[in-house]
């Protein structure tokens, strides 16, 4: 069995030793530009057209959760190819993580406590209620899920949306195009973790950050084209956002000319709410590579028709 | 049966009217400095003495869980008179949400990642392992277990100290002088919820805080004279300890000439962990007086000699 393996950064020889360990039969290279052989598996992110073309591929599987950066390629993509996201891997837990501090930030009103200290001003806020405090998340899959049970721990008041109707215990679920609205004016803080497809680009834009609540705040730990960066900008200094935590940004490394970088309440992370941990990942595709070789069925095969 | 109310801030009529609710039948009075007449019970906050030795005193209930405002007074006080301190009432969530907060914005980075948004840059930092990143809570009272239940949903290794040995399943429980050095060296955060008593006044001082492994974070939401305020910041600055978060001082408020405000490895909030909620409060202490005109033992009582 022959395995290629592709990242446009960091080191590989890390990644091919953990395939080795569970697949120690297996083949491993990694892809090259002129690399034109034939292979049976491989493990991208990122990965350039004709990687996806070599042939004999059987699945290619993504180093993440979201596919979009092998979904960009389009109708060019071997029309039959199966393309396999991360399931979680370590991911849920990240994102539950990244969601509380930042959720929590802004309730317990640390944001307004961490701009009062550059003035040293020792002053006690009024504390929001917390009924009032309600979590909307767009995007209940696998991740949205444990974050909306996470921020129920907490006491949040959780909605979750998506394109079609779940049932979720404790959250309140809104579904598609015609609950949007009433999701969003319920969402004191909106917290984004949708796959891109061409459906979900650009969601976050003026019309619809309008409906939220005024004062309300942004998370958007899904990626960057979901929002439209001069129409956050512009509502967060009229006032309507009260503050953002983008982890995400259309252009990434976010260029230092950025005015988000300035902006007093926008924080900003370097796209690390989760990062892909390569041993339960590799582990997650050996399994999986093991499954088909059996001729077995896999989950997390992504249904190109909804782009996730 | 009579009740006076006293606190140094605040409007007292929120308070005076929750007691009515619970406590029809009671004659209630803000207490003032000329006021000498008897009372049944006292419902207080930093009490002077003075209402302490009013005549006829059954109890005297502390909005808050810390009784350093009135051990203070020390053998001053009526020898049996009896100081109750709030039982939880809803400050052991703030302060897990507090902790959660603390400890994610260190375990996660975002300290460094808000320092380096101010510098426009956008770098990835090398995540810390979480099986390295053990919270040692200091005091597992009331309050402590609840933040170390809270941590330990996040999947932190936990670890308590506290005066007598305590048996909290999924945390390593440290007790007395001869464990504090083990429970120290152990600790990559220290969060000090400990009560304020002669015995615990300074136990954040530099022989102690150099205890810590290189790198660890203080997280102190108990009471500002538990700190050497120098000697932390000495340790800050030559980089033993890489961050603390403050939410009590010596001086309240913080003095704006202080260098803590200035330090940008030191968090401040202005004493807001736990706010004692009204609601909730006078539930507990109502509820307390009605099982002591019944003759019956309530709990939260003050052991004096241990100071809480």
């Amino acid at each position: 069995m022959k395995i290629v393996y592709y990242a446009p950064e960091g080191r590989p020889e890390p990644w091919l030793e953990e395939l080795a360990k569970h697949l120690p039969q297996a083949q491993l290279r990694v892809w090259t530009e002129a690399d034109q052989q034939a292979a049976d598996y491989a493990v991208v992110w990122k990965p350039p057209l004709p990687l996806l073309r070599l042939p004999g591929l059987k699945a290619a599987f993504n180093l993440g959760a979201g596919v979009d950066g092998i979904l960009q390629h389009g109708a060019q993509l071997p029309p039959g190819l199966p393309i396999v996201r991360l399931d979680d891997a370590g991911m849920g837990e990240q994102m539950v993580e990244y969601a509380s501090w930042a959720v929590l930030a802004y309730f317990r009103r640390f944001d307004d406590y961490a701009r009062q200290q550059q003035q040293a001003q020792w002053r006690f806020l009024k504390p929001y209620p917390k009924r009032e405090f309600t979590v909307g998340i767009l995007g209940m899959g696998v991740l949205g899920r444990q974050i909306a049970a996470g921020l129920r721990q907490f006491g949040f008041p959780v909605n979750g949306w998506s394109r079609s109707r779940k049932d979720i215990e404790g959250v309140q679920c809104f579904a598609g195009d015609d609950e949007l609205d009433g999701f969003l004016r319920a969402s004191r803080v909106l917290v984004c973790i949708l796959p891109l497809t061409a459906a979900t680009t650009g969601i976050l834009n003026r019309a619809n950050l309008e409906k939220l609540p005024a004062g309300a705040f942004v998370i958007n730990i899904a990626r960057g084209p979901h929002l439209v960066e001069d129409d956050l900008l512009a509502l967060v200094q009229n006032g309507h956002i009260a503050g953002a935590t983008l982890d995400v940004a259309q252009q990434e490394p976010l260029p230092a000319s950025h005015p988000f970088w300035r902006e007093p309440r926008i924080t900003i992370t370097p796209h690390v709410a989760a990062v892909t941990l390569r041993p339960i990942s590799i582990e997650q595709i050996a399994g999986k590579i093991r499954m088909l070789e059996r001729g077995e069925p896999i989950a997390g095969v992504v249904d190109r028709s909804l782009g996730y």
